[in-house]
């Protein structure tokens, strides 16, 4: 059988479909078949051609969802059909978004797959609430972590690497492990007082915000009943969130402490 | 003066003009003023209206820039003018882009700002390379650091800390201080195994790859005369880059040692 068809691997961005790329858009437009995640949202799907296919693959929180293994073998069907498939990820599928495995086992079955990245959540987050993830004297770097686990499994995190002033933490998928990770995070030289920016479905009309210091969030974060998806941004950066804007926060003092100031 | 005028801080992303986002466009599209910095391409530019201002205030490498005082106080007066001031930048307003900078300096003045976040250069690197920022087995988060310095200064970054085998390295501005950086983080620990992939100018037609190893990037980004603005990916991701579409590339071996096989 011949391959004429192709996979497209979209990064659809954190939720607000005018945060789509372009080529995003084209793509999505170009589609007889979207399979899409769970946390794409239903503004993004709409730009899909009226008469496509809509594959959803997604899973709910603790619910089963389609296997990766069946994901895989169904672009690969879909493709060597000769359909132009659209694989709709939330986020950049090349952050967090498993792009490169589905990608991998098309490109050994000979389809073509090309992508077009996607605005990821901490970047959404960081626009929508005017916090940068660098910021000359409180970051010179940002760095991207997974908060989840397998169940039963420690978390697999080097905290002593983690535990950087000067760098911007973010969480992805924290929400039900983050009381834990700032522990960590303190035990590995952290200050309390830093700075948390927690935010849920960012972008959409149901976005939460909380802010509060590495020393409450956890508590903060379940009395708030916040849920996933969520993202949390650990670091001095939070400093700049502009407390009016917030309807739900704790309000932090600021980092008093020697360690926090450290480097500025 | 009422300031009826607003500035949007936009990130313009990478190079091509397809990986702006939608809200980029359109904020770009409302523009009487466009201020842009020199790694917005001219693509991008393109799409601005005809009858817009268009001002240039990015520097050439070595040579004079417009202070940054100075384009903050440009901003403001443009805005109070009742101008719609887009601000363009190449990448992400919010990474490295000294967006909030000029965020600060404007809303302390009571003008409005909004921003449109960008694909940021490692994801434009990423989705033309192929070559994800996390994968299974391979990666489990991602870090952007910057290699720039001032002047007669060393570099500011935490060697112990970057030197994580599980974690995707990606150094902006690293062009000029390339050796020094792959020797401290071998020193660090990190095995000179550890593939390496530059790309200069990514997602343009002027676009150049190399693929490398830790212990010989820095001879390899002289020898090729690699030229900012480049970025360069350091970790086992790079291992499934698809060789076949490098042109300028000394190969590199697979890490062997334990080392860089931990945890997988």
């Amino acid at each position: 059988m011949t391959a004429t068809g192709k996979v497209y691997l979209i990064g659809a961005g954190p939720g607000d479909p005018e945060l789509m790329t372009l080529r995003a858009l084209r793509m999505l437009k170009a589609a007889d078949v979207v399979v899409y995640d769970r946390l794409v949202s239903s503004e993004v799907l709409a730009f899909a051609p009226a008469d496509a296919r809509m594959v959803p693959v997604g899973k709910a929180p603790k619910c089963h969802r389609v296997p990766q293994e069946q994901i895989n073998a169904m672009l690969a069907e879909l493709a060597s059909e000769g359909q132009i498939v659209a694989r709709l990820k939330g986020g950049d599928p090349l952050i967090f978004g498993r792009g490169s495995e589905e990608a991998a086992f098309l490109a050994a079955r000979g389809i073509e797959v090309e992508y077009a990245p996607g605005i990821t959540a901490a970047q959404g987050v960081a626009a929508v609430a005017g916090v940068p993830l660098t910021h000359r004297g409180l970051a010179t770097g940002v760095r991207y972590v997974t908060g989840h686990r397998a169940a039963g499994r420690a978390l697999d995190l080097d905290w002593a690497s983690l535990a950087d002033i000067n760098t911007t933490l973010v969480v992805y998928m924290g929400v039900a492990n983050l009381g834990e990770i700032a522990l960590c995070l303190m035990r590995a030289g952290l200050p309390g007082s830093l700075p948390v920016l927690a935010v849920s479905r960012a972008t959409t009309a149901a976005e939460r915000r909380l802010v509060s210091r590495l020393d409450q969030i956890g508590v903060d974060m379940k009395v708030a009943n916040f849920e996933a998806p969520s993202l949390i941004i650990i670091g001095r950066v939070v400093r700049l969130y502009p407390a009016q804007a917030d309807e739900t926060a704790s309000f932090p003092e600021e980092p008093q402490d020697a360690t926090a100031l450290a480097g500025e």
